[in-house]
């Protein structure tokens, strides 16, 4: 029969695991586990308790070795398997995940299917409607086999009875595997996190973070720029419209300054400009950033232009009026400022409504226009986050068969047929 | 190896796709699809881009062959999946689907289990209440082994922020396989459609079209009368109630008159009769339409009475009040006017409060009651839908097993025990 | 070939029927299974009919012979499955209950995946919102394998239109196979199930019954005591709070009185003492009973110590304001009242607003409060209630494989590790 040292040496090498992840993953001090690993012939030696060997016997012997310095370690804290900001991120594991929502790509495409996460349960806890981010992360979820609950309600009844964050979390925990938060109060999703282990990704926390939003972003650039040559280090990128209250900028600004020498044009009308420290921040890091307030200004010759909708429901009526007209951006702007493989984005919903001051529907047949490639993104983005903070990610490619139905090549009428292709 | 051209048509030929359907599924000009289809030494011929060659080499080879003339194709138009209205269909074509929907029946029965849409996500948005309508749907596609995201609000967020409905067609397009839409307002699901090439299903837009109710209705007429020795064509269906708004029967007496000799009773009050464009089309197919004001007159020997309840929600107050008492529904009347084999029909939900002006609840026990049948037969019905459009019909029968768990004979307590069983 | 006495009694013993049972499953009466089973000889004898031999050879003939006396078949009433009050059980069928509930630990912590229910739709009606609840129902069902179909809002929309509950409950048995009903009106559920023979559960009915929530509540105290070497028989018991409106103290009394000798110790404020006939039904059923109304009376050496909510909800102002102050029960209360190990319990939530006259959270880090081990335990016993009232709890053993993700050991950071393990 096998000693214990040799028991949890294995195991923890079979699972690819530190010893502090160890304890953790066990329940358990780094202590009391150094004190197990002891030759029995030291002093401090002690025997592991029946319910950990039972525990460590029980641990799924077929999964494949991992890496020691796993990807879910390495951007997340504490042990604790939260998505929950940008900064989260270096170069080199936001680069990672970026390669594992790759892999996503035919299933997120509707060519293979993956039940990896079968048996698996999502709560989707929006606190705040937002139907479709709601959606993405819960079909991203579904594509990996797993089953969905959702509360879309204003509020959760439980804490209209005064019920707090703290314990609304640890409940929910009993319940599912993974949860994902939408809270119209910046902080709340992290107060959510700190009272369970379980993986909380956020969902968007009022003006604070929307990092999932952040990092399909940044994959799209990174698709768009593949097809067209072009790498991220060097890139001229256009923020524009709304750049003070637009946590969607904010982030994308922080995960793009993990790269080099991007030339920033940020381009917003007065009092709705990007917030300074965010400004020193990438500047800090070795960026060039230029403020602008006209469209004329900051356009011209840029690889990406990343506009953003007039956040109205976070401005009052006198910053509304000082919302000039002139930032629509349409045919005509892109036709005499941009270029013609300038990369257009926007993070959605655009305003519709004729004559509204944002991205205009006449650029629709345009090819530069990859706001639908971006949303369609989301899913091979959020799935890839899913599989990772569940520890999976290594377990799909093996678990892949044909999707049976049939997939249209194109999804929209006005889509390019590399779109789903490429 | 296989040459480009012979490679191309298997794929077509095990496909069961003509070349404009190919060209469609591909995301190319039919133009191109013929050069590349040219002898190799004709000056026209083309070779096809690499990642045409990846798609088509991806196509499921083990699929069946179609046939060439495949269902999905001949009800639906410019190759685009969607189920709108009941104008798509012509006798054969909807008999084939209820075949189809025949197909479903031990699996919307509970003895048989299929997986055949696993991994396949339904977006199922109700942009008006409907609770039993989304429901039906809902456990359809999950009996097809499916995951449904719901959206159940009266109000889809990011509309609110003013998004168009081609860009929500657009969006949620690239998170799911299926679209279900409810929507108040007619015209604007087909709208939604137009945006899209996933399977889009018209789930009501208001006093448009409910083509999935008309066709569960004919379904059920269809298996009524297997039972009774009858057939369709020469039947005698009387329709009462309010026939102006209830877009019910609009799309019914369109269905049944692609059979033949179809005797119509509507029987409505002053003021609610069916519109007279249905009327006449009705007798321009070759169908007698009786109209009267009385049931008195109009359910004499009838095969089917379709009553439907009073849309009070789409009714002014002065027109309620001239709706007429004695259009209720119930044991005396059906004992006085109808025969031992009518099938009474309804589309539910009926008015259950005591006096309610529609089928009465003294007939629940009665077995010429078919409204619970009816309403269980919208599973089977949509499955076959679902299957259809999704073109994984023929893989259904090979995918089935028994179901583990005990499923009742009978539903309710009043249901005879053929109910479950014929 | 087999005759069909022969054919018929093997049936009924595969699966463990006795003839009434048969009878209620195949959806003929009794008196016509007996003529079928008769001697061919016998002038009673009659030949089944072809339908019903159908479905007899239909049955699925892998499945385990059952005990003749299966649980489903000794807790519900009249064959059909439904679990809508307490004073369904007795000692044994509960006890039988929570086993099955303990061999759904490896899956509720996520250790083990069954898919026993794939294919099977829960309908999870909520007409009282509940958050915690239904997702505490839907994820138990997604667990064994099964979708969800959920109803959030305040309303079922068809019932605004008027329909009766029968006809309600009648429509969704066609679409599902279990139902969950939670409805603000006392006695609405078992009107619900008295319309279908499909599995209905009551998950809470006004001021009625939550037979869950008692069944887990004495799942954890069984658990606790496990671990601490403690019987139920002749424990002491208080519940203190609001004992006339809280309806989980109303069914856990009469569950726990099934056992044997215990004293309980009711701790209430004058007019929020329990009532009297439930105070009756356990001293009549040879338990102590002593009612009190300070916690300095009520705490002394009790082994388990059930708090309850204010039901604020359910309560006049005047009443409210009569509830005194001295009824907060925190780490100063337990210092000085309980013992070492006590078991601290709470229905949740539990008011956490500053001050508020509930349970404190200055107790959260004290290894006696059982509140969190108490939710968490409402996934085993509501998967355990699937399972048995479908038919499937002796199936889910032999379809256990291991869970492929990381499930973390501890799920809140205060958990001790035997939370997860023990």
């Amino acid at each position: 029969m096998k000693d214990q040292q040799s028991t949890l040496r294995e195991t923890m090498k079979r699972q690819g695991l530190t010893r502090d992840a160890f304890a953790e993953h066990l329940g358990v001090s780094r202590r009391a586990l150094d004190s197990w690993l002891l030759p029995a012939t030291s002093g401090e030696f002690r025997r592991m308790p029946g319910v950990v060997a039972k525990l460590v016997g029980g641990m799924p012997a077929g999964t494949e070795p991992r890496a020691a310095g796993e990807l879910r370690l390495r951007f997340t804290r504490k042990g604790k398997p939260h998505l929950l900001s940008v900064d989260q991120f270096d170069r080199d594991t936001v680069e990672e995940l970026l390669q594992v929502a790759e892999a996503m790509e035919p299933i997120a495409r509707r060519r293979k299917v993956t039940r990896v996460l079968e048996g698996a349960v999502l709560a989707n806890l929006f606190f705040e409607p937002s139907t479709r981010t709601r959606v993405s992360f819960g079909a991203a979820f579904c594509r990996l086999g797993g089953s969905v609950c959702d509360t879309t309600g204003f509020t959760f009844s439980s804490m209209v009875k005064g019920e707090s964050i703290a314990d609304t979390s640890r409940v929910v925990s009993g319940y599912v595997d993974a949860i994902v938060v939408r809270h119209p109060d910046k902080g709340s999703v992290a107060e959510f996190a700190r009272h369970t282990h379980l993986p909380v990704i956020n969902g968007g926390d009022g003006t604070g973070e929307h990092p999932t939003q952040a990092l399909l972003d940044l994959y799209t650039i990174r698709r768009e720029f593949e097809r067209l040559g072009k790498t991220i280090d060097g890139a001229t990128v256009a923020m524009v419209g709304d750049l003070r209250h637009g946590r969607t900028v904010h982030s994308l600004i922080r995960l793009l300054s993990l790269f080099k020498r991007i030339n920033f044009r940020l381009v917003a009308p007065r009092s709705l400009e990007m917030p300074p420290e965010l400004v020193e921040a990438a500047k800090a890091a070795g960026h060039k950033v230029v403020q602008v307030a006209t469209l004329a200004e900051g356009l011209r010759d840029v690889d990406v232009l990343y506009a953003t909708r007039i956040q109205k429901e976070r401005m009052s009526g006198e910053a509304l009026e000082a919302y000039p007209a002139d930032f629509r951006i349409d045919r005509r702007v892109l036709g005499s400022l941009c270029r013609p493989d300038t990369v257009v984005m926007h993070p959605l919903p655009r305003d519709g409504t004729p004559g509204a001051n944002d991205l205009s529907t006449d650029l629709d047949a345009d090819p530069r226009l990859a706001i639908f490639r971006q949303t369609d993104n989301g899913i091979p983005v959020r799935m890839a986050i899913f599989a990772v903070l569940l520890g999976v990610e290594h377990l799909v490619a093996r678990d892949l068969r044909d999707a049976p139905w049939i997939a249209p090549a194109r999804l929209g009428p006005g889509d390019a047929p590399f779109h789903r292709l490429a």
